[in-house]
């Protein structure tokens, strides 16, 4: 039996995406986010979802660009504090003790602890209401040696990146792998 | 060390969201998307971005809605089916034996057998290449109550959702709770 909830922002899994920018002086910030996903293939696109009054909403603006990395979950504590704070007050940087690098093809900093990070140029920015969508073109994605499967690719049993449920406000590891897609529904398709 | 992978849709975890909508003789369909999420808290909205070619796309202009049912992980192989065949060609509710339930505010369809349901009412279409944007309005939320915490929110050890991993196209399962957000990350910000 399903009950109304009512009009709530919804939708599992949610990432949490720690959004990397340079300020006005050039000091590295990193917020986290969990409105954030992908949203065209071809060019390979992602957004972030950002109120106004956040510090970064106005670096990404200034710099046109910014850098997305994927916490794991050993750095969970971290990427809430970083949802917590803000870079006006504070160096999250200095305060995690987590390491601001350089992107090489925008002017944004990504997270060097963190296992894959991107690369992002934006393209638009959407007012929707409370938030404005960055939507940005990925313009290279890095990832940790160590967490590429036999293909190249990132394994998600490695990266192990956060799971954000909204409205209970948890967060959780990833779990079991299930199958391969495109191949699991293989059997009904026949 | 990090290696560059290139230009790539890779952002984790994505979700796996199954796509309601009625074509225009009123017949149900369901696709998968995992490119989708929250892009805004007032109004709740969400977006799915779908290739022109689908049926979907097309079903969503023409009735300016769709319906966003949350798959559990023990109907990951109907949902990657789902995601295979096309509603053009097939009805895949009656493939999958799954129940398409029309939705209360929106003229849309979701699985009845699913265990979070959102009501969407299109705002935009936004046109970024490949994939066309369709950010919408969250009107409710349907949730089962066996899947709802003492606060009354969905608690996701109990909805089970499909993580996608793009790239290595791969599908997991939810693991175990790392903690509550705003609340792990405050000793740092202490």
């Amino acid at each position: 039996m399903k009950r109304s909830l009512g009009a709530h922002t919804v939708l599992y899994p949610a990432p949490v995406l720690i959004v990397g920018t340079y300020d006005a002086v050039g000091q590295p910030n990193m917020m986290a986010a969990a409105w954030g996903g992908i949203c065209c293939s071809r060019p390979p696109c992602v957004y972030v979802s950002l109120r106004k009054a956040t510090y970064t909403h106005g670096a990404i603006l200034a710099r046109g660009c910014y850098a997305i990395s994927i916490p794991p979950e050993r750095y969970a504590a971290e990427a809430d504090y970083v949802g917590i704070a803000s870079g006006r007050d504070v160096n999250k940087f200095d305060v995690t003790g987590l390491t601001p690098v350089r992107a090489e093809h925008v002017d944004a900093p990504y997270v060097g602890e963190f296992p894959v990070a991107l690369e992002v140029k934006l393209l638009q920015a959407i007012e929707l209401g409370s938030h404005a969508q960055f939507v940005g073109q990925v313009l290279d994605v890095k990832a940790d040696e160590d967490c590429l499967n036999a293909a190249g690719h990132p394994d998600l049993a490695l990266v192990r990146p956060i799971i954000f449920a909204p409205l209970a406000t948890e967060y959780y590891g990833v779990g079991q792998r299930l199958g391969e897609g495109f191949v699991m529904g293989e059997a009904l398709a026949r």
